[in-house]
């Protein structure tokens, strides 16, 4: 369960207050605003604050007194066309605001994205919960013989439950040993009086690396996509991956415009090399080209041929 | 007059529509939502878009599910305790849009802040209006002697008429040649049908640092205190501390608490070195210090006899 | 001319000393180390310091002990690899820092590259050299009739002469009249001793958009890059895209493997969007696609046509 | 053990090499050059590459032609100025690449030094090594009982001896199982060759944050600086600082008089706020303040009396 109750609560609260604005106000946003979207097995991504929509894209491209355009279909080609041209700094004039609640090893590489605030939960301050991920059985892949980063097949059988097993036990004992070491009971209450406990700031490292944190994270609308656009992407971890899906959900009730721009322009396209580019010419030309006089590797042909779905 | 009787009107229709919002509102700021704040002789601040409050900023601090503290002041000492102890990411969870009109030099000084997002009015594109900067005549000062980098007196008689002359003279005659050379009539229409017309990227290079450009600007706002804490500084060139000002109190609208600790503990405060602190504990003992025995240069000993007021 | 007897045998006397170091050297790039290469009538770009080379890339990216692999052709198809996986990180790994003089017109486009250390001469400190930037017959273009931000045909006859008179005669005046608001005579005395001069940081905004500036310029492999692909590129202005050219060759000359892989994977590539990408594999089938049925803008089938020069 | 044979003799090998550079060197840290220096039970910080000296400061400043100024005085003396005044753009244009091997913890506050560029041994890609931090018994401490995030007196007796069993227990626990769900043994070979193993990006997450891990990490001499006014503080994780301290040796070696202008203006010195300054004002007036009159919480009171030993 991601949410306690006590959290649950505090949340409902917060969704049924609203006051009035003179700012830009993106509805089907405000429909799940502060909503805990769920994750994974314990996490979730909850939108807390976002400023500007579609119509801010277009207003800050063309530094305008008023908002957007006269006619939405105009609002939409200006979109498309800075999208296509890979006009950042518009897309830069919306910002989101999300509370996520992640594994640790998903949080190491989501920060690696560095235009973005960040604020984490501080485990030299507080205690951690005893939560940790462990994955689905249809998550549970074997690593793949072809590619050093890739997954292959789901593991099964004795093998998968060996791994289960392991994965749930050393967690469950870290967590156990972590409250040992800080002398801290389920109640909050020392487990020894006459012990002192470990500063927390050491005790932490015990923890694997399974165990969810929870940062509110900040960005602006071009660098969510650009985010989304290697988070969503089919050669990113599985795990991040879920936390990216239900973002690009948050990203198409935002600014519908920009998502679908988006999709068209960088999720969906390809990008060719010279020579790539060249090969596809001579293919259109009616010339035969194979992988040998194309003057690129086995690898890039067949990531070519993939592309072209040949 | 910094705005056009439809910009005007834009502004004003703008200002008549509401929605009801989820989100932190900052009701002072959203009462000049959109306004345009006079600044130098055609130039404005407009807030157009802001994400979050004083609680968004305790919020974050905590990784909250909830907004703020129990009490506001909670709230407050906390922002102060933030401030004082340079933690800056909960700073950064809110985030404030403006639209700036401001001349091309004052516009140079102020790129120099990277964390932020920036749309510039293009002169590839569009043509600038005739509008320069000439200061009043209490700004006119003389090229200080003792610093390089900044004024002494006032200019006054004919020098200072010279000076208008010049400034306005050559500020009119390079937007006449500008729009000579673009073949660009007062209304728009070609001067001579006969004449192809410079292209634009080119012809605003005759144009001047006083003219005017405009751009949106969006920071947050830790990085704006810091744009601030430099800008609203007496060492910052004049033009753009009468932005920086004005914006002081905008900040004041929309986190008050932050902009009470920003004055306390960044801009009325002072930074001494070590040698300079060994000195004041020196006087704070009852000691005799002097410049010689400080171990400061003559320099650092005024700058910190001015600080301590002695 | 760009440089002054003296600046140039400043630079020839630092070309006459070399050192022992144990780090990474591009011997290629040593070459023309500090030599000012000349753009435009007076700017130049000078290579005043570098760190790593195509092996630091590789060495970064497998965070090893030594330097590069063994093999060159091994750091070849690794950095091949890297750019047509957009992995950044590996490129940042390396940094390059230039001297660039420039006009200002071309210096207020560039810094809106963020991510870079810039640190420019100040007109609030220093007084401003005479020289100011016009642009060679050939590249005084007519404004483009179907693109706002492009460029036509050259300007020729009447038209043109009367441009080049304008620029020069209202450079030079803004120049003369610097320099009499300053009270600043050529040879640094006072033009008249009775008068103050106006402020440094007041009297420069006379000074036109097309006089020049200079500054450091420090970034990183990868962040040079992205400057280059959208500076290089045929629609970036040609008085910008003159120093990127001249930068493209001192990017091949320091890191000879990356500068190929980027002219293959960014230079000369394509992208293709989704629907784009579409029409590809269907004429590639043979089926008869055209603008209409393709779910292309009539603009956007064009563009693909000619990046398939169809 | 920080480095396996092999790796100390690449290093050394490394070492012996040598070539001419035009380019600026700093002597001292040339010879510690990729020597890895010890930190923690495990870690290393080596210093990879470097660009600049203290010269090259003084050359950014002044956006010169040459090097630095005619005399060694001149440059330390202008470097305490900018320091002094927070000038912060010539110290950009100096930069430093480190490897770093770092427990996960400590790398985890270390990455939110945004400004910085930095390439990570990938445990999705390659196996981690069977390395964890156990602190030394004088760094055993415990919880604070009056700072949340602080330490207090060092763990002795049996609550130690429980405390280090059990980290080292639960570690070395957490690498047999990782091993075995890799169905990876110590020569590499599959532990049992009828089974997949797990994938790699999987199978780390069992791994607790005591491990360590690798990283290429550059940045530049400003941001150098402001990294180790807060790891080098006495605020921060021991852990962390540790490696602070070292790499302020570094910082020595490369720029000496950076170094000392950052220990005089920053590390050594005292920020004071508006209220603070009052307090000192009034004390060095011979007037009687306390807590009460001088409008500083009883906290901020106590800071105040200890930065100035009163």
């Amino acid at each position: 369960m991601p949410l306690s109750t006590d959290q649950a609560a505090e949340i409902d609260r917060l969704r049924t207050e609203s006051a009035s604005t003179r700012r830009a106000v993106a509805p089907a946003l405000e429909e799940i605003l502060y909503q805990a979207l769920p994750v994974l097995d314990h996490g979730f991504v909850r939108v807390v604050d976002y400023m500007g929509d579609d119509a801010a894209v277009v207003q800050a491209a063309r530094v305008s007194y008023g908002r957007g355009t006269k006619k939405v279909s105009e609002d939409r080609g200006l979109i498309n066309y800075l999208m296509r041209h890979r006009h950042t700094t518009p897309f830069e004039m919306c910002e989101i605001k999300y509370h996520v609640k992640l594994p640790i090893f998903v949080a190491r590489q989501w920060i690696r994205h560095r235009t973005a605030n960040v604020n984490e939960y501080s485990a030299r301050y507080s205690i951690l919960d005893n939560e940790f991920y462990i994955p689905r059985p249809e998550h549970l892949a074997a690593q793949s013989k072809t590619n050093r980063q890739g997954r292959d097949a789901v593991l099964a059988g004795p093998e998968a439950e060996r791994v289960f097993e392991l994965l749930k036990r050393d967690s469950a004992l870290a967590y156990e040993h972590y409250l040992e070491m800080l002398n801290e009971g389920e109640d909050g209450a020392p487990l020894d009086p006459g012990r002192s406990g470990l500063a927390r700031e050491l005790a932490r490292m015990n923890l694997s690396l399974n165990f969810y944190t929870q940062w509110y994270w900040k960005t602006d609308l071009y660098n969510l996509m650009h985010f989304l656009s290697l988070r969503a992407d089919a050669h990113a971890q599985y795990e991040i991956r879920a936390y990216a899906d239900v973002m690009l959900d948050t990203l198409k009730r935002w600014t519908p415009f920009c998502h679908d721009a988006f999709m068209e322009y960088r999720m969906g396209g390809a990008s060719l090399s010279r020579t790539g580019l060249a090969v596809v010419k001579k293919m259109l030309a009616g010339e035969s080209v194979d992988q040998k006089s194309s003057g690129l590797s086995a690898r890039e042909w067949r990531e070519l041929m993939a592309v072209l779905e040949r």
